[in-house]
């Protein structure tokens, strides 16, 4: 069964928690829990993880090179800065969809330009929560594989 | 039953006749179909739409404002040079996602800043036609529908 | 008599219908009339109008040339982008009074730039409906009328 | 019987005697008068200054704080330099009026930014010494004046 | 017969009537017939529009796809700001000529980056209204005409 | 009792060791002492922290969240490259003082652009080893503190 | 006894009378008075000084030169403006202390680029009335006080 | 017999034997003849020139001020950085063709800004060897010649 | 007999007595002296002001429109920031010369755009206390001016 | 027997296995052979490193220093990004070399502009893996070294 | 007797014969004569040199390293765009007094520029041919030159 | 026996004899012949040449062409302005290797921008006289070169 990876930066381990008015109730595993459910639909599996740490978001892609078929990528703060994980991505020869919770073009000119846009197949960004889903169907459609259950 | 209006910015008359093999052999009319059949599946209605003329979006807009709950709208050349587009949006209330076939941040510098997305809810590109699809539900989802079949 | 043209650009039609706690309660119509009163006022006449087409503000001023003694513009979002339209106005030999609503250069910065202000003799900006009348005041004097009735 | 501080900046005490066929042979205390004739028809008071110093504009803004209800202001060659006078404005709480006498946008590029469009109310440029009289008029109305005579 | 098109942005229908002793005593009309003399003399036709709307301008390059061997383009004011021009542009396969009746490097900022020519085969600017027969031309040879007269 | 976190950045841990005679002899060990016992005479507890890792830094973030009542921040290297970073401060409600020992703003242009200072209440920046002890002070009042012994 | 000169720059005579939810409620002579206790502490006197003149600050640093041990100076907005009071500053040897009530790198664009910050020895931003107290203690420390009471 | 300078810049003497089927496989000899048989057919004489030194162009400049009515220029790498071939080029009062084999606005960005075209009459760029022999036509109209053959 | 004003900026005040090494042992006085027995030789007087108020040279330009054939001015920190400055000068009719003690543009970016360089007949840097001299024989150059004695 | 160290930073780990054709099919481990045995001909050791965290880097440098007399790193897409790496850099004494696979001035603008550089002694890109033995050749002339062998 | 190199860049040959009412009617050759006697009068020789070729100039320079004692230089259009210039002007020890005829500061932004005054000692601009002799004068004075004669 | 062709740019013919303590003791043409050395030990001849023209080093390259299997390059102060230069090495089409003495990117901004590394094939800086074998051996592995002696 192929594998997505859902791979998401740092701070993003604090969803749920933080301003819950404004990003919601789901924490990042009720988020993981609606990827896997719909992932399942499609028969795809999900490879789901989070880190504050850029070696370790490069590793995880790295780790998505043998073992997954695509990448959903949430790089929150490293979109803007982290030209290794721009590399990194840069080795993988499967779909990559950039995932953003806001529309960050309409933050502080600080989150305008997102080096990850350069190498991704797709962005997706302001859905919320509701985008992860989104993703998982996009990719899964990219991937050509036909729905098994919705 | 709420309306969505799907809003098709200038040359996007060309689907499916132009590039086929990069922008699939879809037409805009094909396009549509697909859309008003994804959107009975929530309970919505359609109001499909294509103009080269900056006016005529303008004042689909204004149409919108009465008659729609949300707007797709693929705005095209005019993403980045529309600043009356941009203003008409802006007296807009309901949900509006911005929509894109290709990944415009990987292409020429021309192509990289969007004034749109400073008024979008949200933002969807590099999809290709199926993007249009993902448009639909999520904006069905933003508006709190559910879905009626699938 | 002498005719002074006012030329509203997009997006104005909705005046008085969209968020009039800001912009006012005076519909465009409701504007026409007070502008045409105080024209009066100093033996003028007025020729109003509004378009959301680029291609139209420029054919009203190829018509303004023929007929008018002065231009009142408010070019709205064609302001910043519009070399075409800056283009028709250097064909125009009389004042020409550019006119906003509100204070463009307090807003966002693609608003900030004004190319019609490289070709206008006079600018108002932020004086809301109010600055209609006062233009037609002030191109009245450039023109070298007396009050009729005041 | 309410108050408008008319505020000069630097080099407009040469008014009437510098190129009077460009800025106009009024002088300075000839605009003075005219200003005062119009305001006495909104029932209105004028203090009229000039100063070519810095700290003495930023002085007559705090003595406005206690004594007018608006400021009309030619800040000259302080407008595109003195963050100290926009930090005056910005503690007065009526509306201010930003006047010029030519329209500073046709001018050099060191001309082109005024700071303080920033905190103004309104902008007018480019009506000559006119300008004055029709900036006591605007200022009248948005402080809900009405004419006395006319 | 093959044909060319020749299309004509916003204001020059004005050639002829404003500022002839700059822009020369040519009118459209006259240039218009030079051309299709011109063209004959290399067995070619000509299909000659003007309009002042960008929608119009798009349409008659998506009708010289269908009908045209070549484009040879005076955008006017359209050059610097057209991105959707551009586009429907870059759907035309045979050879693009961008002309200008002058040379635009030398004019005001606002007219220096002309985002046509990222798309044009050749451009010619500075020559008058004489440019038009050059042009012709320039692309009889690039399309491989022999002269058929002179 | 009230903590406040000091958390220092990339290369702090060579603090006394290297260049002695410009960064001070005191080893950051030396510091945290000083910053113990000036904030135990506010009643007020450290938990002082450094790391090379941009990944630990937002982590002992994420940690004050829920055990601190401020930050001290000096976060070096990081301060001009992390936007994660910024992105962790904004999620902690207290007063966050942002603290170099050097006047970065006389140093290469690459030290010139704090992100940091863009989410701090407050920064102290050119006092050396001294900043520190002052920081405490500064945050003990700002949370109200007073004096247990001085 | 060493003196500190504490020199403040336009409309910091509004201290306490303009908006004092968020400025404060100390005049600035109150801030004078507090100063003058905390330096006493430290066995040293205070100049302090206030004025809307460029030239008078300017001037009072050539003063400073002879009578004062170190400089603290709020230059509010001759910060970001003034070359000259830069040069002032250059010619004085002993410590300068740049202090500002708030964080100017949060306030808009026209308050990030400090001037004075090129030549201050240290910089503190951001701590209000409180900050003028810190000042005088990190400046008795530079110069080596030690403290004759608390 | 009026002459007409054609004056090639650094590395066209590599013409026809560098990349032919991108340049052609005319030399700058075949170009030299095909120009001298259009010049005479307008009753003009050529004088034909290469040169890799910036200041071997000058000098034909300055020549041409003497012997020549117009000038055809390839400025090739030196249109981007010669300020000295401009001056040179101010000197002389006839009509200036700046010509270039490729359009140039396509390539990479050191190849956008012609200082050449500051002082040129007019711009063509992009026609390939044929551009010299529609050059010389373009130069003839100007200069008033009338056709001796054809 | 005609006068030269020689006007100097702020901090000028302190030459001779700050840096001699660098800038000379010269005072500011000594200089004046030598300035008189130079134009003497010339058959000219002179008028020698300083002051550090950007008001007060405006107004000293003023009083030279009436009374001074030509101006010296050694601008300091308000050549880089005083528009007002630069406007006052545009008033004058006669010749004027930019005076800098040292070579400007080898100092900090800070000191590189000369404001007052826009309007000056010609600008004389880096030759020290002999610059003054200098300049003032080449103003009486320039105002046609023989010399008495030298 | 005096040391090198040499630093790999993110993504190197995938040297040899990713696109080989263009990086080559060395892995980083038949680089380290390569560079040891080059080395030991200099009568050098080499201590080789990979990791994918800048935090590693950084304590990599801080090691290097009580270790190694020469650094050779090649910090990959760390090269654009870290300041805080270029600070671990400022604190070693001995040579530092710069090393890239490629030449980075060719490719996009992200990886044009390298921070590392302004620390660097000398730089090597664009010479794959046998640069790397190339730079422990210069490094070790650098140092003194004699061979030993060849 | 010491030497004074006085070089002249590209386009100097025309002096004198182009635009005479503009740069004066002396010649180069004329120009040469007087600074031969006003030399003379300072006990100094003159050696002067005009070159179109950047080479020659570069050269010039390197011959002045062993036979001179100071150079005057005019770069004219090599100014603003000769690394290689400035470079050889970086071996010369002696003082470099960088001299243009008009004031390059009014002029148009490819002349505002100046890399050489990044090197050279002093800058006189705008005073025409009379800068010369002044420019020997001032040489003269730094090298500590008493006059001979007047 | 193939042959590297050395090219040497503006100034380096004063190598050894300006600043030797910085830029070496050897001579330009002890460079050669250790160059000449280093070759034969890879069975190479080099071509070794030197000029302060632009349009020399512009042949050199041509000759390169037909005469040589790579290029060495230092170009100085051409590195930074020629695109004539850069013009002339795109025709070459064996290896190409940019070599500085120093770490440009350490200098003055004026050095930071390389046109030549846009078309270099690798690039050494920072190395010294030593550079110049590094780069022989560099050229002689590229070409594929293997050792006859060492």
């Amino acid at each position: 069964m192929p594998t997505l990876m859902i791979l998401n930066g740092p701070n993003l381990n604090l969803l749920g928690e933080r301003e819950p008015e404004i990003y919601g109730y789901d924490t990042l595993d009720d988020i993981r829990k609606k990827c896997e459910a719909r992932a399942k639909g499609w028969g795809l599996e999900i490879d789901f993880r989070q880190s504050n740490f850029e070696g370790d978001l490069i590793e995880s892609v790295h780790a998505a090179r043998k073992t997954c078929a695509g990448i959903i990528i949430n790089p929150a703060g490293y979109t803007f800065t982290s030209v290794a994980l721009v590399d990194s991505l840069k080795t993988f020869t499967g779909p990559i969809l950039e995932l953003h919770l806001s529309n960050i073009h309409k933050r502080e000119p600080m989150y305008h330009n997102s080096l990850v846009s350069k190498v991704a197949t797709a962005v997706v960004a302001g859905l919320g929560a509701a985008g992860y889903e989104l993703a998982v169907d996009a990719l899964a459609i990219k991937l050509g594989q036909s729905r098994v259950q919705s």
